[in-house]
């Protein structure tokens, strides 16, 4: 199943506008202005000046939120966009309610204590981003996450991603019986999107530093409905009779 | 969400023919014949007659299996209808590949030794059968069963069944995280069917003999998903303002 573009020409817009060079601008400019995001429970608050408000929109991080502050938007991170932006972007900085600045120990160190499958997810969550996907939650879908390869405006998303783990516990605990797998892909397949599966081992490297993430290994597998009308061998039959 | 019968005249067809009236029928004709299920795998091979061969189509239980015997119709019955006509309706004897009959305690051993989950589910497709419902496999919606007020000729599905257990192990370890919850209410909602979570609570009360399930508890609970536009209370804000 490819992408499904939602007009005519979104395709050719897409391509002479590419992701890569859209979050590489957001970058330079949160650079520039010593942007920081502040920890808000399980979010992550950045504030925006009118040009990072289009490219935050436009590279797809967060949900602005809705104040009575005139000069700046506010921005709703995930804990994924925010340490995302902070650790593998280095684009921001992450400060407590306190307002100091916190290293990026300090930050993993929170952000594990809230949510103890947040390592997992965070490798997905970039290992995706690091390939110019726009990775949005997918809880609409009842998966984890959902994959465009570009922006929502402009394409329908491709992939319904579940992030897998060896470790139980660590994960969602999901695909591990028959019926969730047929529900699963039932409502891929009504919703036009191939599912994901993102396995991620961490091969006992733990979780005491966020350096811990360049050990995990990433497993992508997409799963599909086996149709035996589809896998039959008769096509191959047909073509060796007619040599 | 009522009932969806599937043409003009099916409720009223189905009101002049209540499915408890065919199961009787099925069930005194079974027992005039001396049927008898063979116990094969997971499975009960039951041969019909003519009059039976209607009486279980349109009761709903099992598969007929195309073979070249022209006076006797195979049905292949799952482990909780054979169980049911034998066990429930007590009208039909199930014998073992050695064709020799076995008593209920002998087919209850040999079904929980084939399936350890077979008490609870057979405690939820009992608890229905009994209700007059029509219970069929849910594969293809990724639950346990789907159940119809009539015979589905007549009638879409009304609620797609997940069997729960508190005893981890004895049922599937479903809708135990908020994505397959959501993933689960998603697919029922676009197949315009009711979700409906069968928790079976066995008491402590094991596996030992058949006698076990009339101690084992069944709580239904109907899953909704809950839309703040539809559950404000500005209706009765409206009607007292107006009093």
């Amino acid at each position: 199943m490819g992408p499904r573009w939602k007009r005519k020409g979104a395709e050719a817009k897409a391509l002479a506008d590419p992701m890569s060079k859209i979050v590489s601008d957001l970058r330079t400019s949160l650079m520039l202005s010593n942007s920081q995001g502040i920890l808000s429970g399980r979010s992550v608050l950045l504030g925006a000046d009118a040009a990072q408000t289009e490219l935050l929109s436009r590279a797809c991080f967060g949900q602005p939120i809705i104040t009575a502050e005139k000069d700046i938007q506010w921005f709703e991170l995930s804990m994924e966009e925010g340490f995302y932006l902070c650790y593998s972007l280095r684009c921001i900085k992450i400060v407590g309610e306190d307002k100091r600045v916190k290293d990026e120990q300090q930050v993993w160190k929170y952000m594990t204590s809230k949510w103890v499958a947040f390592p997992v997810f965070f490798k997905a969550y970039s290992h995706l981003r690091m390939k110019n996907w726009v990775v949005r939650s997918g809880s609409q879908y009842g998966v984890d996450f959902v994959a465009y390869r570009h922006h929502p405006s402009l394409v329908h998303s491709e992939y319904a991603v579940l992030v897998l783990s060896k470790e139980s516990g660590d994960a969602n605990g999901r695909l591990r019986v028959w019926s969730d797998f047929h529900c699963t892909l039932r409502l891929c397949g009504s919703v036009a999107k191939t599912l994901l599966a993102i396995n991620i081992d961490s091969a006992g490297k733990g979780v005491t530093s966020p350096s811990c993430l360049d050990s995990y290994e990433v497993e992508e597998r997409t799963v599909t409905r086996w149709t035996p009308e589809e896998c039959r061998e008769n096509q191959i039959v047909v073509e060796n009779r007619t040599k």
